[in-house]
């Protein structure tokens, strides 16, 4: 594999909407928790692997099974590119063309390393704790079956681009002149009331981790 | 170019997730309008890129700038792959092993088409109108050199999978037994009021379209 020069993170269009700011990237993978995975295959095509992730300093953690396939061959250092996108809003202009999203989105090249040990207990316990507040202290600990079973990825955040469109519509005059509005509908996110297990015992309460969730709200 | 094998949309794993029902794809496609594809670049390496996409019959249709490289490559008939998800609960089980989420993924292998003429713009109508339902009527027609710049793409549904999630916590009996709550948390999508344009001229109300896409709600 050759290396991967900086200017695949160059963005060559839409400049204005391209960031440079680390603080900006945090945000976007604090908040939204799916990414998706790019590889290449055998046979040299494309594959997009949706998981959860995780940021956890300067490195995205992503977790599955041992037994994934696609999970096992970013383990074996396969270059992969990871893309996390939050939609904020739908931008309703005075023509199609015009009309958009405004969103975030970032993308992170490189390779991922398995981890293994303490590092990734601790690991597992970041993942735990970020979606679900707190929760690795209620729950007793992982087991060495539960461990072995479970692949534990960390992407280091080196190579990476962020777009932000978070634009009001761009009409031309002749079109702002006109009778058609023009404006933005926000998205938003947020948890509904939680459901019991059906087999939960009777008497234990919602936990404190799951008021903490709904206090915080839903990734975008 | 290979022609992609159907075993390219088998699924290995957790085979009881996976769906081959249509219907299944369509409401996810219909409700989830930000697709992932994936392309190979010059040196091999995988790229992935976030875009808005919509169902039309039996194809996704995805649009962007004529400038764009990588929708120029996805024109010009890379082979990609098209992951669409959504994310629809957190899953609080009695440990971090068996938490996860409830989830809809699709995974669509292919190469896309360029449309032209008659087929171009009224794939762009499709467009408008499902992200902002009957907005197309309301506005002035793409004029030739708005259409002149936008590449739009359709990617036909044929070789695809579906993975579905909708469990509760699947906790073994002694963790059952244990004092630590489990259920399912929903995530749940909402619109908020629509913000007009800084430069909209008064008098103008906000249009059925809009009142129609808040009535329907947004995608997952």
């Amino acid at each position: 594999m050759t290396a991967r020069p900086r200017e695949r993170t160059t963005i060559t269009r839409l400049r204005e909407r391209a960031r440079t700011d680390r603080p900006a990237l945090d945000a976007l993978l604090d908040s939204t928790h799916v990414g998706h995975f790019g590889l290449v295959d055998d046979a040299g095509l494309p594959v997009v692997l949706p998981t959860l992730v995780v940021r956890d300093g300067d490195r995205v953690l992503a977790h599955g099974s041992t037994g994934s396939r696609w999970m096992r061959r970013l383990a074996d250092g396969a270059p992969t590119c990871l893309t996390v996108t939050a939609l904020d809003a739908v931008v309703v202009a005075r023509s199609a063309f015009e009309s958009s999203m405004r969103y975030r989105s970032a993308v992170l090249f490189g390779t991922c390393t398995e981890l293994a040990g303490a590092d990734k207990s601790a690991a597992l316990d970041v993942v735990t704790d970020t979606l679900i507040p707190g929760r690795s202290s209620e729950i007793r600990r992982p087991v060495a079956r539960e461990l072995d079973a479970t692949l534990m990825l960390a992407l280091p955040i080196d190579q990476w681009s962020l777009k932000i469109s978070q634009e009001w519509p761009d009409d031309p005059p002749e079109d702002v002149a006109g009778d058609a509005w023009a404006g933005v509908v926000p998205l938003r996110h947020s948890y509904g009331a939680p459901l019991p297990a059906p087999d939960l015992r009777t008497g234990i309460p919602v936990p404190e981790s799951v008021h903490r969730l709904l206090a915080d709200g839903p990734s975008a």
